[in-house]
């Protein structure tokens, strides 16, 4: 597999990552293990409580749109090494049955000053569901290679 | 179980969280899952990398955070609904081995202009390791209910 370099990129470059099924089996396995509230584990009291139905964990999402950057990685060897998250926000609950599309659009680029061989990406990455509506969105901040002399 | 109100919350207040160890086999059962690149699943490939040795996905750090938060849960049967994270920086590798401490502390809380049931808490959670290393910091947004009347 090829790779991407910091050199490669310019701001506007953007992807669109597959569609990412939500399913409920999945929605409570995850939540039991990191964030086992009723309104994410328990289809009876979710049914009965505010979303009128179970709702994935917020960090749920967050990890599934992980996983489709990697599996429609568009830098390919290149290691995504996350430096932090700006304006992370759960816009809409998601809920087992949704379908999610997670778009990366490239804001920013720049070379590191002291490092040669490194620099900074911004992307934003906004995440829709079947609706349209937009479910989640970010902004991250990722170290990325420059190209090998 | 007692539960905590908008109303009872003051900035400043501050809770520590119990000790998190972090597992091999968790660290890569779950970037498996959400974040799988060598330097998450692969011990050989991890040990003649960068880190030299295996580290956590970020997003696994975030989630366990998110697990202490549930288990040793400030706020009694108040439902914990995040809103949104800023500036969630990943300041130092976390590793198979590694103790995370988090401490959480309120630092704005508001409420609604429009909804009196309802206010945003902003709290920020610091997590450090066994050497006293902050390794992963966030600003949280929470929606927070007020005391029913």
């Amino acid at each position: 597999m090829s790779a991407l370099y910091l050199d490669d990129l310019t701001p506007g470059d953007a992807w669109t990552g597959a569609p990412i099924a939500v399913e409920e089996a999945d929605v409570v396995r995850f939540a039991r293990e990191f964030d086992a509230q009723p309104m994410h584990i328990d289809p009876q009291a979710a049914a009965i409580g505010r979303f009128g139905g179970l709702i994935a964990s917020g960090w749920h999402v967050a990890a599934l749109v992980m996983r489709d950057f990697i599996a429609n990685n568009p830098f390919g060897d290149t290691p995504l090494l996350g430096i932090g998250v700006d304006e992370l926000r759960w816009l809409k609950p998601v809920r087992p049955g949704d379908t999610l599309i997670a778009r990366r659009e490239i804001v920013a680029v720049r070379r590191s000053a002291s490092k040669p061989q490194l620099g900074t990406v911004t992307m934003r990455t906004t995440v829709t569901d079947q609706q349209g509506d937009m479910v989640m969105s970010m902004i991250n901040l990722m170290q990325f290679p420059t190209r090998p002399m």
